[in-house]
């Protein structure tokens, strides 16, 4: 522990599709205090061509941003930063490079994370940021995609991300900053199209107060505020004058609304035609902006995992209740694979990433027969499936990434060359869980519930070894045996091997 | 109605991978007879070379047996004849062929079905021949694979298809005829490693009577009755005293047990290796056998169709539920599926075909929207993946493969070349299920309670046109309108057109 005249500081940083935003804060007793604030207006989205390649301008128009807020928090340790990516690195194809090149500059971990846990974070900074109501939604246009939810407390309960944004809907619908009546409705159309499937479970389920985060959020309730409406309250009438307005000139650049300024006007009247959308098909009768949004969401969560109550634990949990996992094997399996992680692990305190990777191997772990409640027949590759596709609170892609190829090769061949790449985790990290979790799981293959004799792990290289202190361990168990010679011929074609 | 002096004729056939067996039966009021059961050892499963294919000879003993088969049911009505295909067929890369060129000799749909439905058809056909009892287990160890059942009444509840059988498991253990301890020990406990995952599942859910059904429970049978135990039951001490006597030779040619036929014989030992494992890791007291399988499974179902008890119906309702399907969306969807689907067809008659197609196009509008349960984001293809993989039982594999086919094209580009093959069904069949289907999903796109003006769909080659008795239904309706755009666009891009 830090003496108490030292304050711990945490940052987290958001890069966004339109803009890259960092939040500093100390942690004081059981509170965050914000310290600073920073933006910078990066545009990467409009940087993604049509083959989804991020082009080198906007590339570095990202790097610049991410050296400035590096001077910002030099020294911070690596436990007090999180970076979360959203919709356009993931979409872009070389998301990767971008990645590398941003850890020269800014040393730590940039997560790229779903669409739905950004729409769980967006809440979760908003619900921090509020004073408690009943329900809430929540709404956020960002550059590349919208997130609505509705949640209570500070439980997101209905989230969606949904593939629009007010810089990709300007490329479509105002492209060359043209302006007018027809484009405006067709935007507005194109967002309740995307709305269309998923709009009647927000009207049916209902909240207290509805709330928008972020830029074109904040910018129309800085328009309405010129306009006159000093509350700065969004309803659908005010955002009809507003449009009105809009619509009477052919460019956006004419544009001269008292409180938009300049780097929100080109995609001003995308985002409004979004938000407009929104309100009318999701019967929205008033919206408060609210400062809160992504990166309020990634503090506070860095706040709360530090206090031990991790929506990952919630999340693992409920999955493998609603896919009915035989949660007593699971348990065998998991304690197993932490007891061998640990034993080839021998150093006493192991690092942070050891924490992150230990938590991984006991979720996949608990989760890796998830796939039979498809069919048992090939069922690694069915729980591959559903980890890959399924939205899992709490985790960022790439640790869903890691759970799924730990469900993909839990048994059967190692056909390494089918598994994905990494940036958050070195290659032989996963392979090391690989080669852990597979063990635990022969050995407890039989489903009896009888002991094991106590069994040690350990490894060297390529060379890993199980004993026992019961010499005849194996002799009594003629079809543990049997699986560990399968698994053993599994190793070796590899040019792994087990010795037993 | 055929007069009751012409008592209607039905037959199974089931393409196995030892043999091929043929059973003719007479309805008789509710009742069926059965007529007459024919078998030729064709050993399909020994003709599959390492690459999966079938080699000539293998096909021209199948067809040759076909040839055979075709005379006896010459005449037979489509509606009254059923051909199940098993392990090897679906293992077979050019299983394909193999069916083609049986449609000449045979022309009657060839279907190959999964495992865990071949499971289910075999315990309805033990259920059918014994006398009821409270709970069944059933085993059948084919040429490829083994299934076990439990059920009650006419009811599998647990099911298993394990990839392991009397051919092969004589190939990988018995190669040459050899024959000793050694080797009934390897194949003993290869069984076992096979049996590991689920055999726990059926000690703990137990059963009153168990069964066995098909040649080489048969054969054991037969060669305990000529040991001297007249009542044939088998059980642990019986089996252990015939392995005993089998492990005294070197060659299997040399077998010489009194009961055991030259058929049986190259591949008796491999089959008593599974039946021993089976009878010891599901702890069975003593085992029957049951002139009952997979073709009186086959044929009572066809009887059970007739009587609309159709399994297919309480399998998708099942599924749906499974998934939390919105029963109501759904419901709209299907009604106005079938709608369409009746104004292109125009002819009040419609084959037995149509009425196949019209269900798998319910089916598919029900379970449409399955893979929601697992994310909005490209539900369509986690639908196609759910139906794809998960046992459903009552349909064969073709008919799941138009399910998941008519999933993943529900919504999106139509990217056709990567529409599956089929044999059972003509492509354009299921494309034409396709358009129809996309086209009650569009129209009920807003999910709303409102109701459509009823609407038209006429259909002359590659144009299709919607239209209404209300001229300006989409002048009311400039979402759906919107929608309807995006689908023409769809259309348009692979050289549909689709008017409104």
């Amino acid at each position: 522990m830090k003496a108490p005249s030292e304050p711990r500081h945490i940052a987290a940083i958001d890069l966004g599709s339109n803009s890259f935003h960092m939040v500093v804060a100390q942690v004081i007793d059981q509170d965050l205090q914000l310290v600073s604030r920073h933006k910078q207006r990066v545009r990467l989205a409009s940087g993604l061509d049509d083959n989804k390649k991020l082009d080198a301008e906007a590339i570095n128009r990202g790097l610049d941003c991410l050296a400035m807020f590096a001077e910002r928090i030099q020294g911070f340790a690596p436990e007090n930063v999180r970076i979360a990516a959203t919709h356009t690195l993931r979409q872009a194809a070389n998301a990767q490079k971008f990645i590398e090149r941003a850890w020269a500059i800014l040393p730590y971990p940039i997560e790229i994370i779903p669409g739905m846990e950004e729409g769980r974070l967006i809440y979760l900074g908003v619900a921090h940021t509020q004073p408690q109501s009943d329900s809430m939604l929540v709404v956020d246009i960002g550059g590349g995609s919208t997130e609505m939810v509705i949640g209570q407390g500070f439980e997101a309960q209905l989230v969606n991300s949904l593939q629009m944004g007010c810089v990709s809907y300007n490329q479509r619908f105002f492209s060359q900053g043209k302006l007018s009546k027809k484009r405006f409705a067709q935007a507005f159309v194109a967002a309740q199209q995307k709305l269309e499937s998923v709009a009647r479970q927000y009207r049916k389920k209902g909240w207290q107060s509805a709330f928008g985060s972020s830029g074109t959020i904040k910018a129309v309730r800085e328009v309405l505020i010129g306009i006159g409406y000093d509350d700065g309250i969004i309803t659908i009438e005010r955002l009809e004058t507003l449009i009105d307005k809009l619509c009477e000139k052919t460019q956006i650049e004419e544009l001269d609304i008292k409180g938009l300024n300049d780097e929100r006007k080109p995609v001003f009247a995308a985002g409004v035609a979004i938000l407009y959308a929104i309100l009318k098909d999701l019967n929205i009768k008033e919206m408060h902006f609210s400062q809160g949004a992504l990166r309020e969401g990634l503090l506070y969560e860095m706040e709360d995992r530090f206090k031990c109550s991790d929506i990952r634990l919630r999340t693992t949990e409920s999955l493998a209740q609603k896919h009915r996992v035989d949660l007593e094997h699971a348990a065998k399996i998991k304690g197993l694979a932490r007891q061998f992680f640990e034993q080839i692990n021998p150093n006493a305190k192991i690092s942070a990433q050891d924490h992150e990777l230990v938590d991984l191997l006991e979720w996949g772990a608990l989760l890796h027969e998830v796939g039979l409640s498809i069919s048992l027949q090939g069922y690694h590759r069915h729980s591959e499936y559903i980890l890959r596709y399924t939205n899992m609170p709490g985790f960022n892609s790439e640790q869903q990434l890691v759970l799924s190829t730990l469900a993909r090769f839990q048994r059967k061949a190692l056909k390494l060359n089918e598994m994905p790449d990494f940036t958050l985790y070195k290659r032989k990290q996963i392979i090391r869980l690989i080669r852990i979790l597979r063990l635990a799981i022969v050995l407890n293959g039989q489903r009896s519930d009888e002991l094991l004799p106590e069994i040690f792990l350990t490894a060297e290289d390529n060379v890993w070894t199980l004993s026992s202190q019961d010499a005849e361990w194996l002799e009594k168990n003629k079809l543990l045996h049997a699986d560990l010679l399968s698994e053993q011929q599994y190793w070796e074609n590899i040019g792994w091997t087990l010795i037993f």
